[in-house]
């Protein structure tokens, strides 16, 4: 008891010290997508490291890949015990249109329990809490319960392109018995999660180019291609009227959830249409036929388009026939779709779909990645339970996550083990303007966390 | 004899004279459309007011409007012969994409004979020629064979929003026999044209909101509404596989052309396909069923988006659900559609194309222009005929035109007079990066209207 009281009174104890170092950590715009942001990259990894070092972890590194850096620390003294790799990110998404924000995103905004700025809830937050659950041990009694190694990259937010190649060579350090991944949020405290499925992602850009240069739509009106309305009918073509994708194909290799995973998933009760419809503020959910919005979440693979332009963007109007036309968008994945397949059918849709004499430039940005699924009867997630029920006072629901998170596939092709999805990201707009997260449920996961170090010490080493 | 020598040499001995004025004139950035350039537009108001005075012209005034300022100038003293009002406008369109240009668009610049820069084409090049055209007359006889008045708006390239309230208030100013609109080009040195109708124009901009900000795509991916695919399907709708306009009622006033008038736009050699697409650089041209062409453009309404954007437009990539979608597009009219009922047939079929939930706005941009026809039997048609003939050493041909020049119509209905449109603008690119100008044509384009004045002035009054 002695042992558990001091990792649970320090973290009951050490609130603002929490609070003053994510203040710290989000106050660094280490915005992986823009090259402008590269040294605030650095900078976040710097601060991580010395976070780390500063709380006893061992081996604390900043590594390089061919991209931005991967933060790796360890203790790994705890004999007989299992061996988990904490997963994180450190890099966070572009913060546009920045006159929505109420406060600046990286000035971080304190009210009503929530913290305000890019990368509170998507996920500096949670790498700090893993951090802070270690530091609750190392700080009162020396040591942990388990073995850790920590992995923190600065990449997520482009897909992990450069981690894979890196995993590879370094496959001699990272080795474990399974990887828990904070990257994941809690929808409600009544209802706490694990999320035991992810899908798989795929970013296309699409580039029309109809001809030299714009002319004059009086002139050429109704008899030269517009790249504007090709574009429009492209993504059109995109989506049957139910939002089902035309792509011929694209489902082949989807797995139909089972009778009891659609059970599983019309149980979870955030899975009701009022309450995803609050969550997103808007007054109508979309769905494919014969699938309710929440089991096109869990189940089913999907399309949108990010980002859209082309012709005149400024005040007044300009009558133009626009010779160019550009977007950005990305498919989600499930099981078992592989990503370049599913690109070799849209590029083939896209170019069935273009008028002669009009050129298409379809292009993969960054590299695809397959969907994960956790099996249900994988040891780790009995301890995650117990110490999920344990602290939040309430029994755990086990979720597929609609988003992508690459590198869950790739750890276990790479290194070969499972992945354990446990986040405490709660509040709201991730990769949208006035990002937020709750406090309370940062100090709650710090306490999960511990206490899932302390269940796995005393299981012994996990059973894979 | 010795008054034609006199306007004759005049205009052959001076054309260092008329470009040197070119280049001071293109070098004012006019924009009417971006609120940055008023003071701008008010500099070529007041270099053109400075010119019409130097070379003899009479009772110059910058007379306010809503908008822009309206240059007037006139010279009446030729009893017994008729009173053209020369009509042009010295705004000009907006320059982006900037960095598409060769050279600065307001830095003129000359080469193989045609000069570039915004404006070269469209119209500065135009107004400079009327105005050398007089002053050939008054530097050397010091008088003109017809009455004149000038009228030099600055927002035609807004389609005149304030020209017709102008226009009546001033309507004891303006009376005369004819207009002559400067506002068009010559396609061909061995073909003068003459353009007998043009069309009518509708601005329009839309706005789709799908929800109160961007979502993350892995959250909401499929399940809530995306403002750009609404938007392309909306754009989608607009047109049939055939470029066809599917808004109900569309076509209900559309006058068919006659046997005759197809015939006639058979006829004219650079209504050729080949022609067409040489002009514009394109590979393919797309056409409704049933018409060529060239008998879309001279015939047949049609509609073009000029921008459209939305979401993420940054380098790199963003993975959000857009709540905002814009588009900005205009519809060409012909005979006998009315602008507003067209507005009302397209903001129907807007609404019925959006789902419920999703806020959509609809708004006309300026005010709607009908097409404009002259009749072939108008007197001043002989007299533009016999000029062109002249002095282009070759037949002319009238030609209907796929441009709308708003105010045509309107001059009919507040004046009460016919329009009669010969423009020598000729290089291209107008609207477009790397506008340029043929300063033979423009040479060309003063004495044609020099001895067009000569013809009117020996036929006496215009009987209308």
């Amino acid at each position: 008891m002695k042992h558990e009281f001091h990792w649970s009174q320090y973290l009951d104890t050490n609130h603002q010290k929490f609070l003053s170092d994510f203040k710290e950590f989000l106050s660094i715009p280490s915005i992986s997508t823009l090259p402008e942001h590269k040294e605030d990259i650095r900078r976040a990894a710097h601060w991580l490291s010395n976070k780390l070092s500063t709380c006893g972890l061992e081996n604390v590194e900043i590594l390089e890949t061919d991209g931005h850096p991967v933060v790796y620390a360890d203790w790994v003294h705890a004999n007989n015990a299992p061996t988990v790799l904490l997963y994180g990110h450190y890099d966070v998404q572009p913060v546009d249109p920045i006159d929505t924000w109420d406060t600046p995103p990286f000035e971080p905004a304190l009210k009503n329990g929530y913290i305000y700025a890019r990368g509170a809830n998507d996920m500096k937050g949670n790498v700090l809490l893993l951090i802070h659950a270690c530091e609750s041990y190392l700080e009162t009694t020396g040591k942990l319960p388990v073995n850790v190694k920590f992995l923190i990259e600065g990449e997520e937010e482009l897909m992990s392109p450069s981690l894979p190649k890196w995993l590879e060579e370094n496959r001699g350090r990272l080795t474990c018995d399974f990887i828990a991944n904070a990257d994941a949020g809690q929808t409600d405290k009544r209802f706490p999660t694990i999320v035991t499925a992810v899908k798989g992602a795929l970013g296309v850009t699409i580039d029309v180019i109809t001809g030299p240069s714009d002319l004059h739509s009086g002139l050429a009106g109704g008899i030269v291609h517009n790249a504007l309305h090709i574009m429009s009918e492209l993504i059109s073509s995109f989506h049957d009227k139910d939002t089902k994708i035309s792509i011929t194909g694209f489902y082949d290799d989807v797995l139909e959830p089972t009778k009891e995973e659609r059970e599983l998933c019309a149980q979870v009760p955030f899975n009701h249409d009022e309450n995803i419809k609050r969550m997103f503020g808007v007054r109508d959910l979309i769905h494919e036929d014969n699938y309710t919005p929440a089991e096109v979440t869990w189940f089913r693979p999907n399309l949108a388009v990010h980002g859209l332009w082309g012709g005149f963007q400024g005040s007044g109007f300009k009558t133009i026939i626009p010779c160019e036309a550009h977007a950005k968008l990305s498919i989600r994945l499930v099981a078992n779709q592989d990503p370049s397949d599913i690109f070799d059918k849209l590029e083939r849709h896209i170019h069935e779909h273009i008028p002669t004499g009009v050129k298409v430039t379809v292009s993969e940005f960054g590299v695809g990645a397959k969907a994960y699924t956790l099996s249900e009867s994988h040891p780790a997630l009995r301890a995650a339970d117990e110490a999920l029920k344990s602290e939040m006072k309430a029994a755990p629901v086990h979720v597929r996550m609609g988003a992508a998170i690459p590198i869950l596939a790739t750890f276990k092709a790479i290194l070969g083990v499972d992945v354990v999805t446990m986040g405490f990201g709660n509040g709201g707009n991730i990769h949208a303007p006035n990002e937020h997260q709750n406090l309370a449920m940062c100090y709650l996961g710090a306490r999960t966390y511990a206490r899932f170090f302390e269940l796995l010490g005393t299981d012994g080493p996990v059973d894979h």
